[in-house]
Protein backbone atom coordinates (compact mmCIF):
# COMPACT_ATOMS: atom_id res chain seq x y z
CA UNK A 1 0.00 0.00 0.00
CA UNK A 2 0.83 3.48 -0.63
CA UNK A 3 2.32 5.43 2.82
CA UNK A 4 2.53 8.98 0.67
CA UNK A 5 0.31 10.92 -1.29
CA UNK A 6 0.96 14.27 -3.01
CA UNK A 7 -2.16 16.84 -3.85
CA UNK A 8 -1.39 19.83 -6.05
CA UNK A 9 -4.27 22.12 -4.82
CA UNK A 10 -7.64 22.73 -6.51
CA UNK A 11 -8.25 25.77 -9.15
CA UNK A 12 -7.42 28.89 -7.46
CA UNK A 13 -8.74 32.35 -8.49
CA UNK A 14 -5.44 33.08 -9.82
CA UNK A 15 -5.00 29.78 -11.89
CA UNK A 16 -8.33 30.59 -13.45
CA UNK A 17 -7.33 34.60 -14.30
CA UNK A 18 -3.70 32.73 -15.82
CA UNK A 19 -1.93 34.91 -13.48
CA UNK A 20 1.35 34.21 -11.54
CA UNK A 21 0.49 33.25 -7.86
CA UNK A 22 3.41 32.24 -6.12
CA UNK A 23 3.36 33.25 -2.64
CA UNK A 24 0.27 35.40 -3.16
CA UNK A 25 -2.84 34.03 -0.88
CA UNK A 26 -5.77 33.28 -3.50
CA UNK A 27 -8.46 31.12 -2.36
CA UNK A 28 -10.02 28.20 -3.72
CA UNK A 29 -12.41 28.65 -6.64
CA UNK A 30 -16.15 26.53 -6.63
CA UNK A 31 -14.28 24.11 -9.09
CA UNK A 32 -11.45 24.05 -7.09
CA UNK A 33 -13.55 23.07 -3.81
CA UNK A 34 -15.08 20.40 -5.38
CA UNK A 35 -11.37 19.18 -6.95
CA UNK A 36 -10.48 19.10 -3.36
CA UNK A 37 -13.61 17.02 -2.15
CA UNK A 38 -13.27 14.59 -4.49
CA UNK A 39 -10.06 13.75 -4.20
CA UNK A 40 -10.63 12.92 -0.63
CA UNK A 41 -13.35 10.89 -2.03
CA UNK A 42 -11.53 9.20 -4.52
CA UNK A 43 -8.99 8.23 -1.50
CA UNK A 44 -11.01 7.11 0.89
CA UNK A 45 -13.06 4.77 -2.12
CA UNK A 46 -9.45 2.98 -3.13
CA UNK A 47 -8.81 2.43 0.30
CA UNK A 48 -5.95 5.08 1.60
CA UNK A 49 -5.55 6.62 4.31
CA UNK A 50 -3.33 8.38 6.34
CA UNK A 51 -1.57 9.38 9.92
CA UNK A 52 -0.23 12.86 9.61
CA UNK A 53 -0.99 15.40 6.90
CA UNK A 54 1.43 18.60 5.97
CA UNK A 55 0.95 21.11 4.14
CA UNK A 56 2.15 24.95 3.26
CA UNK A 57 1.07 28.41 5.16
CA UNK A 58 -1.36 28.93 1.75
CA UNK A 59 -4.76 29.73 1.84
CA UNK A 60 -5.68 26.78 -1.12
CA UNK A 61 -3.66 24.31 -0.36
CA UNK A 62 -4.36 24.18 3.60
CA UNK A 63 -8.59 24.53 2.17
CA UNK A 64 -7.49 21.89 -0.32
CA UNK A 65 -6.21 19.63 2.47
CA UNK A 66 -9.16 20.32 4.64
CA UNK A 67 -11.81 19.75 2.12
CA UNK A 68 -10.35 16.30 1.03
CA UNK A 69 -9.59 15.10 5.31
CA UNK A 70 -13.53 16.07 5.53
CA UNK A 71 -14.66 14.27 2.93
CA UNK A 72 -12.38 10.96 3.93
CA UNK A 73 -13.95 11.54 7.49
CA UNK A 74 -10.62 12.48 9.14
CA UNK A 75 -10.41 16.32 9.76
CA UNK A 76 -9.20 15.09 13.20
CA UNK A 77 -5.85 14.06 11.83
CA UNK A 78 -2.79 16.12 12.62
CA UNK A 79 -2.09 18.56 10.09
CA UNK A 80 1.78 20.72 10.52
CA UNK A 81 1.92 23.72 8.12
CA UNK A 82 5.08 24.78 6.96
CA UNK A 83 6.26 28.04 4.93
CA UNK A 84 8.61 25.72 3.09
CA UNK A 85 5.95 23.96 1.30
CA UNK A 86 4.83 27.14 0.19
CA UNK A 87 4.55 27.93 -3.79
CA UNK A 88 7.72 29.20 -6.02
CA UNK A 89 7.78 32.74 -5.02
CA UNK A 90 7.28 34.60 -8.30
CA UNK A 91 8.70 37.62 -7.42
CA UNK A 92 7.81 41.21 -9.67
CA UNK A 93 5.86 38.68 -11.87
CA UNK A 94 3.09 38.10 -9.19
CA UNK A 95 0.26 39.48 -10.29
CA UNK A 96 0.65 39.57 -13.94
CA UNK A 97 -1.42 37.56 -16.31
CA UNK A 98 0.03 35.99 -19.60
CA UNK A 99 -0.59 39.15 -21.21
CA UNK A 100 0.47 41.90 -19.05
CA UNK A 101 3.83 39.65 -18.12
CA UNK A 102 4.25 38.99 -22.49
CA UNK A 103 3.83 42.61 -22.73
CA UNK A 104 6.01 44.05 -20.11
CA UNK A 105 8.96 40.80 -20.45
CA UNK A 106 8.10 39.64 -24.31
CA UNK A 107 7.04 35.87 -24.40
CA UNK A 108 10.86 34.16 -24.71
CA UNK A 109 11.80 35.80 -21.57
CA UNK A 110 8.53 34.61 -19.65
CA UNK A 111 9.04 31.36 -21.12
CA UNK A 112 12.57 30.98 -19.87
CA UNK A 113 11.52 31.87 -16.18
CA UNK A 114 8.98 29.56 -16.58
CA UNK A 115 10.56 26.55 -17.93
CA UNK A 116 14.66 26.96 -16.42
CA UNK A 117 15.59 25.67 -13.55
CA UNK A 118 17.44 27.73 -12.12
CA UNK A 119 17.04 31.64 -13.43
CA UNK A 120 14.14 33.39 -11.25
CA UNK A 121 12.20 36.24 -12.41
CA UNK A 122 13.27 40.32 -11.54
CA UNK A 123 13.14 40.57 -7.99
CA UNK A 124 9.42 41.29 -6.48
CA UNK A 125 8.46 45.08 -5.95
CA UNK A 126 9.16 46.92 -2.60
CA UNK A 127 5.88 48.14 -1.27
CA UNK A 128 4.09 47.01 -4.06
CA UNK A 129 0.55 45.27 -3.63
CA UNK A 130 2.33 41.89 -3.27
CA UNK A 131 4.56 43.04 -0.68
CA UNK A 132 4.28 40.15 2.07
CA UNK A 133 6.93 42.05 4.48
CA UNK A 134 3.80 43.11 6.73
CA UNK A 135 2.12 39.66 6.90
CA UNK A 136 2.27 38.46 10.09
CA UNK A 137 2.33 34.61 9.04
CA UNK A 138 5.66 35.28 7.65
CA UNK A 139 7.44 37.30 10.80
CA UNK A 140 10.77 35.82 11.26
CA UNK A 141 11.30 33.88 8.38
CA UNK A 142 13.81 35.42 5.36
CA UNK A 143 10.87 35.89 2.86
CA UNK A 144 12.45 35.14 -0.82
CA UNK A 145 12.01 38.29 -3.09
CA UNK A 146 11.89 36.06 -6.16
CA UNK A 147 12.96 32.37 -6.50
CA UNK A 148 14.22 29.94 -9.25
CA UNK A 149 12.69 26.46 -9.28
CA UNK A 150 16.10 25.42 -7.69
CA UNK A 151 15.56 28.02 -4.55
CA UNK A 152 12.11 26.47 -4.30
CA UNK A 153 13.77 22.88 -4.11
CA UNK A 154 16.24 24.15 -1.90
CA UNK A 155 13.81 24.95 1.24
CA UNK A 156 11.24 22.55 0.34
CA UNK A 157 14.10 19.22 0.74
CA UNK A 158 15.16 20.49 3.78
CA UNK A 159 11.97 20.58 5.40
CA UNK A 160 11.32 16.84 4.01
CA UNK A 161 14.32 15.38 5.37
CA UNK A 162 13.71 17.32 9.05
CA UNK A 163 10.39 16.80 9.49
CA UNK A 164 8.43 14.86 6.83
CA UNK A 165 10.87 11.66 6.23
CA UNK A 166 11.40 10.48 9.61
CA UNK A 167 7.70 10.19 10.23
CA UNK A 168 7.59 7.81 7.09
CA UNK A 169 11.04 5.98 8.24
CA UNK A 170 8.80 5.13 11.38
CA UNK A 171 5.93 3.63 9.52
CA UNK A 172 3.72 6.83 9.52
CA UNK A 173 1.68 7.05 6.40
CA UNK A 174 1.57 10.60 4.79
CA UNK A 175 -0.31 13.05 3.10
CA UNK A 176 0.74 16.35 1.54
CA UNK A 177 -1.11 19.56 0.55
CA UNK A 178 0.70 21.80 -1.78
CA UNK A 179 1.61 23.37 -4.80
CA UNK A 180 3.20 23.00 -8.17
CA UNK A 181 6.84 23.46 -7.46
CA UNK A 182 7.14 22.23 -4.28
CA UNK A 183 5.60 18.55 -5.13
CA UNK A 184 8.02 18.99 -8.13
CA UNK A 185 10.37 19.41 -6.08
CA UNK A 186 9.19 15.83 -4.00
CA UNK A 187 8.90 14.40 -6.66
CA UNK A 188 12.24 15.09 -8.64
CA UNK A 189 13.69 13.81 -5.45
CA UNK A 190 11.55 10.62 -5.19
CA UNK A 191 11.75 9.69 -9.03
CA UNK A 192 15.43 10.97 -9.06
CA UNK A 193 14.34 12.97 -12.39
CA UNK A 194 16.91 15.36 -14.00
CA UNK A 195 17.15 19.41 -13.42
CA UNK A 196 16.87 19.66 -17.13
CA UNK A 197 13.74 17.38 -17.47
CA UNK A 198 11.85 18.70 -13.91
CA UNK A 199 10.55 22.41 -15.28
CA UNK A 200 8.23 20.20 -17.56
CA UNK A 201 6.45 18.05 -15.38
CA UNK A 202 3.39 19.49 -15.56
CA UNK A 203 1.23 18.23 -11.89
CA UNK A 204 -2.61 18.35 -12.33
CA UNK A 205 -4.56 19.82 -9.42
CA UNK A 206 -6.91 17.81 -7.11
CA UNK A 207 -5.41 14.82 -8.49
CA UNK A 208 -3.88 12.41 -5.77
CA UNK A 209 -0.50 11.03 -6.50
CA UNK A 210 0.28 7.64 -4.80
CA UNK A 211 3.71 6.55 -3.65
CA UNK A 212 4.78 3.35 -1.73
CA UNK A 213 8.47 3.99 -0.20
CA UNK A 214 10.56 1.30 1.25
CA UNK A 215 11.92 1.83 4.73
CA UNK A 216 14.61 3.38 3.11
CA UNK A 217 12.37 5.68 0.88
CA UNK A 218 13.38 4.34 -1.91
CA UNK A 219 10.62 4.60 -4.49
CA UNK A 220 8.74 1.19 -5.05
CA UNK A 221 6.00 2.45 -7.12
CA UNK A 222 3.87 5.08 -7.85
CA UNK A 223 0.66 6.21 -9.80
CA UNK A 224 -2.06 8.83 -9.80
CA UNK A 225 -4.81 7.78 -8.06
CA UNK A 226 -7.76 7.17 -10.05
CA UNK A 227 -11.51 5.16 -10.18
CA UNK A 228 -10.70 1.59 -10.69
CA UNK A 229 -11.81 0.62 -13.94
CA UNK A 230 -14.89 -1.15 -14.92
CA UNK B 1 -6.46 42.60 24.98
CA UNK B 2 -7.69 39.30 25.91
CA UNK B 3 -5.26 36.11 24.87
CA UNK B 4 -8.10 33.20 25.38
CA UNK B 5 -11.02 33.20 23.15
CA UNK B 6 -13.57 30.24 23.36
CA UNK B 7 -15.96 29.17 20.53
CA UNK B 8 -18.92 27.16 20.88
CA UNK B 9 -19.17 25.06 17.81
CA UNK B 10 -22.07 26.31 15.62
CA UNK B 11 -25.64 24.70 15.24
CA UNK B 12 -24.76 20.64 14.48
CA UNK B 13 -27.51 18.60 12.81
CA UNK B 14 -28.31 16.79 16.11
CA UNK B 15 -28.51 20.18 17.47
CA UNK B 16 -31.41 20.32 15.85
CA UNK B 17 -32.92 17.46 16.01
CA UNK B 18 -32.64 17.71 19.54
CA UNK B 19 -30.63 14.50 19.99
CA UNK B 20 -28.26 14.01 22.30
CA UNK B 21 -24.50 13.77 20.36
CA UNK B 22 -21.65 13.71 22.93
CA UNK B 23 -18.47 12.14 21.24
CA UNK B 24 -20.80 11.04 17.69
CA UNK B 25 -19.67 12.94 14.88
CA UNK B 26 -22.41 14.65 13.56
CA UNK B 27 -21.60 17.37 11.35
CA UNK B 28 -22.71 21.32 11.07
CA UNK B 29 -25.54 22.40 9.53
CA UNK B 30 -25.36 25.52 7.24
CA UNK B 31 -26.18 27.89 9.89
CA UNK B 32 -23.96 26.56 12.10
CA UNK B 33 -21.19 26.89 9.10
CA UNK B 34 -23.12 30.53 9.13
CA UNK B 35 -22.14 31.18 12.59
CA UNK B 36 -18.87 29.56 12.61
CA UNK B 37 -17.84 32.21 9.53
CA UNK B 38 -19.66 34.98 11.39
CA UNK B 39 -17.64 34.35 14.68
CA UNK B 40 -14.36 34.38 12.99
CA UNK B 41 -15.44 38.05 10.86
CA UNK B 42 -16.44 39.21 14.38
CA UNK B 43 -12.96 38.15 15.43
CA UNK B 44 -11.34 40.38 12.98
CA UNK B 45 -13.81 43.24 13.40
CA UNK B 46 -12.70 43.58 16.96
CA UNK B 47 -8.81 42.87 16.44
CA UNK B 48 -9.08 39.54 18.35
CA UNK B 49 -5.75 37.54 16.80
CA UNK B 50 -4.02 34.57 17.74
CA UNK B 51 -0.91 32.49 17.86
CA UNK B 52 -2.06 29.11 18.07
CA UNK B 53 -5.35 27.07 18.50
CA UNK B 54 -6.93 23.83 19.52
CA UNK B 55 -9.89 21.84 18.91
CA UNK B 56 -11.39 18.46 19.69
CA UNK B 57 -11.44 15.23 17.25
CA UNK B 58 -14.91 15.88 16.02
CA UNK B 59 -16.26 17.49 12.85
CA UNK B 60 -18.55 19.56 14.08
CA UNK B 61 -15.70 21.64 16.18
CA UNK B 62 -12.68 21.79 13.80
CA UNK B 63 -15.06 22.75 10.77
CA UNK B 64 -16.33 25.86 13.35
CA UNK B 65 -12.75 26.50 14.19
CA UNK B 66 -11.55 26.28 10.12
CA UNK B 67 -14.11 28.12 8.83
CA UNK B 68 -13.60 30.70 11.82
CA UNK B 69 -9.84 31.05 10.83
CA UNK B 70 -10.59 31.58 7.59
CA UNK B 71 -12.70 34.02 7.74
CA UNK B 72 -9.81 35.66 9.62
CA UNK B 73 -7.38 35.06 6.87
CA UNK B 74 -5.65 33.13 9.55
CA UNK B 75 -5.90 29.14 8.54
CA UNK B 76 -2.24 29.15 8.65
CA UNK B 77 -2.06 29.39 12.15
CA UNK B 78 -1.35 26.10 14.22
CA UNK B 79 -4.23 23.91 15.22
CA UNK B 80 -3.65 21.01 18.15
CA UNK B 81 -6.82 18.31 18.16
CA UNK B 82 -7.29 16.28 20.95
CA UNK B 83 -10.24 13.94 22.38
CA UNK B 84 -10.11 15.69 26.09
CA UNK B 85 -11.54 18.94 24.37
CA UNK B 86 -14.29 16.26 23.11
CA UNK B 87 -18.41 17.10 24.05
CA UNK B 88 -19.81 15.25 27.28
CA UNK B 89 -20.05 11.35 26.53
CA UNK B 90 -23.54 10.99 27.19
CA UNK B 91 -23.10 7.12 27.16
CA UNK B 92 -26.74 5.29 26.51
CA UNK B 93 -28.65 8.82 25.42
CA UNK B 94 -26.50 9.01 22.73
CA UNK B 95 -28.40 9.41 19.51
CA UNK B 96 -31.90 9.48 21.13
CA UNK B 97 -34.06 12.93 20.69
CA UNK B 98 -35.82 14.56 23.71
CA UNK B 99 -39.22 12.99 23.46
CA UNK B 100 -37.26 9.46 22.96
CA UNK B 101 -35.38 10.07 25.94
CA UNK B 102 -38.51 11.11 27.85
CA UNK B 103 -40.35 7.86 26.75
CA UNK B 104 -37.53 5.81 27.61
CA UNK B 105 -36.81 7.34 31.15
CA UNK B 106 -38.69 9.91 32.22
CA UNK B 107 -38.67 13.51 31.98
CA UNK B 108 -37.35 13.99 36.00
CA UNK B 109 -34.73 11.35 34.99
CA UNK B 110 -33.25 12.59 31.68
CA UNK B 111 -33.40 16.19 33.86
CA UNK B 112 -31.56 14.64 36.46
CA UNK B 113 -28.47 13.36 33.91
CA UNK B 114 -28.73 16.90 32.30
CA UNK B 115 -28.21 19.21 35.32
CA UNK B 116 -26.31 17.55 37.66
CA UNK B 117 -22.83 17.51 38.18
CA UNK B 118 -21.36 13.79 39.14
CA UNK B 119 -24.32 11.90 37.73
CA UNK B 120 -23.98 10.24 34.43
CA UNK B 121 -26.33 8.39 32.51
CA UNK B 122 -26.15 4.71 31.68
CA UNK B 123 -23.40 2.82 30.05
CA UNK B 124 -23.95 3.05 25.91
CA UNK B 125 -24.42 0.02 23.91
CA UNK B 126 -21.33 -2.15 23.50
CA UNK B 127 -22.05 -2.96 19.68
CA UNK B 128 -25.07 -0.60 19.44
CA UNK B 129 -25.23 2.05 16.54
CA UNK B 130 -23.19 4.81 18.42
CA UNK B 131 -19.93 2.25 19.10
CA UNK B 132 -17.16 4.23 19.05
CA UNK B 133 -14.11 1.25 19.25
CA UNK B 134 -13.78 0.57 15.96
CA UNK B 135 -13.28 4.09 15.29
CA UNK B 136 -9.58 4.63 14.28
CA UNK B 137 -9.66 8.04 15.37
CA UNK B 138 -9.90 6.73 19.19
CA UNK B 139 -7.69 3.90 19.21
CA UNK B 140 -5.14 3.73 22.27
CA UNK B 141 -7.60 5.69 24.19
CA UNK B 142 -10.16 4.84 26.59
CA UNK B 143 -13.52 5.80 25.62
CA UNK B 144 -15.42 6.64 28.47
CA UNK B 145 -18.82 4.56 28.21
CA UNK B 146 -20.49 7.59 29.99
CA UNK B 147 -19.71 10.79 31.15
CA UNK B 148 -21.21 12.93 34.08
CA UNK B 149 -19.87 16.83 34.09
CA UNK B 150 -17.59 15.87 36.47
CA UNK B 151 -16.16 13.03 34.29
CA UNK B 152 -15.69 15.24 31.40
CA UNK B 153 -14.15 18.33 33.43
CA UNK B 154 -11.43 15.83 35.19
CA UNK B 155 -10.09 15.00 31.42
CA UNK B 156 -10.49 18.49 30.06
CA UNK B 157 -8.64 20.19 32.77
CA UNK B 158 -5.28 17.79 32.58
CA UNK B 159 -4.89 18.66 28.69
CA UNK B 160 -5.47 22.61 29.65
CA UNK B 161 -2.74 22.21 32.47
CA UNK B 162 -0.32 19.94 30.60
CA UNK B 163 -0.85 21.64 26.51
CA UNK B 164 -2.76 25.24 26.76
CA UNK B 165 -1.80 26.91 30.41
CA UNK B 166 1.83 26.72 29.32
CA UNK B 167 1.17 28.48 25.83
CA UNK B 168 -0.54 31.20 27.32
CA UNK B 169 2.32 31.95 29.94
CA UNK B 170 4.70 31.67 27.19
CA UNK B 171 2.61 34.92 26.00
CA UNK B 172 0.87 33.17 23.43
CA UNK B 173 -2.66 34.11 22.31
CA UNK B 174 -4.86 31.49 21.96
CA UNK B 175 -8.38 30.14 20.39
CA UNK B 176 -9.90 26.94 21.16
CA UNK B 177 -13.22 25.57 19.40
CA UNK B 178 -15.37 22.97 21.49
CA UNK B 179 -18.33 21.60 22.72
CA UNK B 180 -20.81 22.97 25.36
CA UNK B 181 -19.69 20.88 28.06
CA UNK B 182 -15.84 20.80 26.99
CA UNK B 183 -15.96 24.46 27.59
CA UNK B 184 -17.92 24.41 31.13
CA UNK B 185 -15.14 22.88 32.21
CA UNK B 186 -12.90 25.41 31.01
CA UNK B 187 -15.29 28.14 32.34
CA UNK B 188 -15.58 26.58 35.27
CA UNK B 189 -11.91 26.68 36.29
CA UNK B 190 -11.25 30.11 34.98
CA UNK B 191 -14.27 31.69 36.42
CA UNK B 192 -14.55 29.83 39.79
CA UNK B 193 -17.69 28.83 39.16
CA UNK B 194 -19.06 25.95 41.71
CA UNK B 195 -20.27 22.30 40.77
CA UNK B 196 -23.91 23.00 41.60
CA UNK B 197 -23.75 26.46 39.61
CA UNK B 198 -22.35 24.95 36.77
CA UNK B 199 -24.17 22.75 34.90
CA UNK B 200 -26.71 25.66 34.48
CA UNK B 201 -24.39 27.78 32.34
CA UNK B 202 -25.45 27.69 29.04
CA UNK B 203 -22.61 28.33 26.72
CA UNK B 204 -24.86 29.81 23.42
CA UNK B 205 -23.29 28.65 19.75
CA UNK B 206 -20.58 30.49 17.42
CA UNK B 207 -20.79 33.67 19.80
CA UNK B 208 -16.66 33.64 21.05
CA UNK B 209 -15.81 34.64 24.44
CA UNK B 210 -12.84 36.39 25.48
CA UNK B 211 -11.00 36.15 28.45
CA UNK B 212 -8.11 38.31 29.35
CA UNK B 213 -6.05 36.31 31.86
CA UNK B 214 -2.67 37.66 33.35
CA UNK B 215 0.72 35.84 33.65
CA UNK B 216 -0.78 33.44 36.31
CA UNK B 217 -3.85 33.06 34.09
CA UNK B 218 -6.20 34.82 36.86
CA UNK B 219 -8.89 36.08 35.30
CA UNK B 220 -8.68 39.70 34.51
CA UNK B 221 -12.08 40.31 32.33
CA UNK B 222 -13.89 38.59 30.25
CA UNK B 223 -16.83 39.25 28.28
CA UNK B 224 -18.76 38.00 25.19
CA UNK B 225 -17.49 39.40 22.05
CA UNK B 226 -20.36 41.16 20.29
CA UNK B 227 -20.52 43.99 17.71
CA UNK B 228 -19.74 47.36 18.68
CA UNK B 229 -23.03 49.17 19.41
CA UNK B 230 -23.48 52.42 17.34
Amino acid sequence: MPNLVLIRHGQSAWNLENRFTGWWDVNLTAQGEQEAKAAGELLAARGLDFDLCFTSFQTRAIKTLNLALEAMGRLWLPVEKDWRLNERHYGGLTGLDKAETAAKHGEDQVKIWRRSFDIPPPDSDVGGPYDLSADRRYAGIAIPSTESLKDTIARVLPYWEARIAPELKAGKRVVISAHGNSLRALVKHLNHISDDEIASLEIPTGKPIAFELDGDLAMKDWYYVHERQG
